[in-house]
């Protein structure tokens, strides 16, 4: 495992008033949810299912296929690591730059790992392909067609596709049915993104059948606790209560983005909430950060530990207008200064 | 992961009213627990540590040793799965009958296993040795000295000593110092057990800091979710409200194994609250199970799963004085019947 996740509000406490760093919007009234939890924290004192199949029921029906199509996992994370594990010593390729937990998976499994910056890059022989989409830190999405065609193309190859970001972006992207139906694909999907609850952990993974119970066998029993348990269930119920506003956050980070490109801080052309973004001469992400958090009570994400980036770089989530306006005045002041 | 594990009364709802199947006492009052958690539910909104750091060095605090000599896990099951990797592919030997979780984690880790009754039977070069103590689902306990003396006899071998039920038994055991000097010891204790919240999933290892070091590069990220780490924080700082009256239980499973003699049921002589007990003349466990879900709302934990065990043997965890008899009328009943 390494350090250096994306929110680290952690570290800060109570100095964190505005919180970039994570990808998730931050602006999500969880008062129903806190109180569901607040009555149903007597669930602590028995087991959790060994595995949620009763959350995976539930996903199942919503999403229209079969539970045995869905493996409820601690965070998409989990689901990661026993993918990893299932095709442990494998040959990987990842698409870089991305989230870093599939490099540190494979690592943790003994894949040999070759980093991509394309699907046109797959190296021959390939076991898993690995990406985020959208991806994480850019924010851009890969064309649904071109990847399902990729997939079918590569019928000995597994991909794990990480839409976790899925319900920020108005790109049309892979649909669990669909994954459902693919022999070598592997869906990831997030609660902890589409409901905002980092806290809870709890992810889940879809494919077809046979690859979703090869998988599974590497589960260790009670990886979800009762608590997550009982939220996801009341999170599934009132799904349409949390209303992501993918388009505004999106035409916040191209605000924000129109602001650092006069700032000469380029920064890629994101299809959802967030972005990645370069600092110039010289500049580092560590020293921004640091700023931003005594002066601002701000955090970002200084993204120099993904794969291929180097010290100036950092990635941006848009918040509240208020806020982004906010942050915009802060760079403002530290560029005009350093 | 297989089914069948102690604590199934997820599967019967409200039909259990006395649930004698799992190992951890139910007469705990978790009230101010509960408050606290409802107080903090706000804390699903930002990611936990990804290493739950905090209640390390807090628990390291209580033991009096160093924080790299603990790893908090979720759940001790974690833990045993960490270490199975760390060893991959090694040769374990198994002291049984015992918990399924070492058998298992071992299995997907492509250990070749060895099932020994006594730590006599240790096999030349066996890599880790794995056992409960006080065991489950016996109740017995091995002792201390010469556990000691085995562990020290086999510097090239790694013991998993899993002290769960540390809090359940009067008999000496070992202790976190004594597992933080010694360089081929994995001690395990859980959160679950000593505070009778199956529910939250934490626990954690102690051992020498290379050891831990070593394990710790096996974990993923957010393995524990933050309301368990409030939760325990919690626990830790008001452990002295939790007391586990280990001589009253011990002593009420004794009252029940005695009951159960004149029933021409046999169980083994427990060290703590709960013990193993074999029906006689071909009777099954699974139907007495019935039964007593049936007409008494009692829960009892089929013990046939576990390794070298048949379908005759059933384990018992003494409850309140009361639900003891009632669970001692309803075996009467059921022995004169069938």
């Amino acid at each position: 495992m390494i350090d250096g996740h994306g929110d680290d509000s952690f570290r800060y406490g109570t100095r964190i008033r505005h919180n970039f760093s994570t990808n998730i919007c931050s602006d999500v009234d969880h008062s129903a949810l806190i109180d569901f939890l607040a009555k149903k924290a007597a669930c602590i004192k028995s087991y959790p299912e060994p595995r949620p199949e009763s959350i995976e029921a539930r996903i199942a029906g919503k999403l229209g296929i079969d539970k045995d199509n869905v493996m409820v996992t601690n965070g998409a994370t989990e689901a990661i690591y026993l993918t990893a594990h299932l095709f442990q010593g494998g040959k990987s390729a990842i698409v870089s730059p991305t989230f870093r937990e599939y490099q540190d998976a494979c690592a943790i499994y003994g894949h040999s790992v070759t980093f991509i910056s394309s699907l046109a890059e797959i190296p021959a022989d390939t076991t898993c392909v690995w990406l985020c989409n959208p991806n994480n830190p850019t924010g851009v999405t890969i064309d649904r067609e071109s990847l399902l065609d990729t997939v079918a193309a590569n019928p000995a190859t597994v991909f794990i596709v990480d839409q976790a970001y899925s319900d920020y972006t108005l790109q049309p992207l892979l649909t669990s049915a669909e994954a459902a139906g693919i022999n070598n694909l592997v869906l990831l999907s997030s609660l902890t993104k589409r409901f905002a609850v980092p806290g809870l952990r709890i992810g889940y993974a879809v494919g077809c059948k046979n690859l979703m119970s090869e998988i599974g066998k590497m589960r260790m029993p009670w990886s979800v606790n009762q608590l997550a348990i009982e939220a996801a269930g009341f999170l599934l119920d009132h799904s349409d209560d949390y209303v992501i506003d993918a388009r505004s956050l999106h035409s916040e980070a191209h605000r924000i983005r129109k602001a650092l490109e006069e700032l000469e801080i380029t920064s890629t052309d994101t299809d959802c909430n967030f972005f990645l973004a370069k600092l110039p001469h010289g500049k580092t992400a560590s020293q921004l950060k640091d700023f931003l958090i005594d002066s601002y009570g701000i955090l970002i994400r200084d993204a120099s530990n993904f794969e291929g980036l180097d010290e100036s770089y950092f990635r941006i989530a848009s918040q509240r207008p208020e806020e982004n306006d906010l942050l915009i005045t802060a760079l403002r002041e530290w560029m005009s200064q350093s």
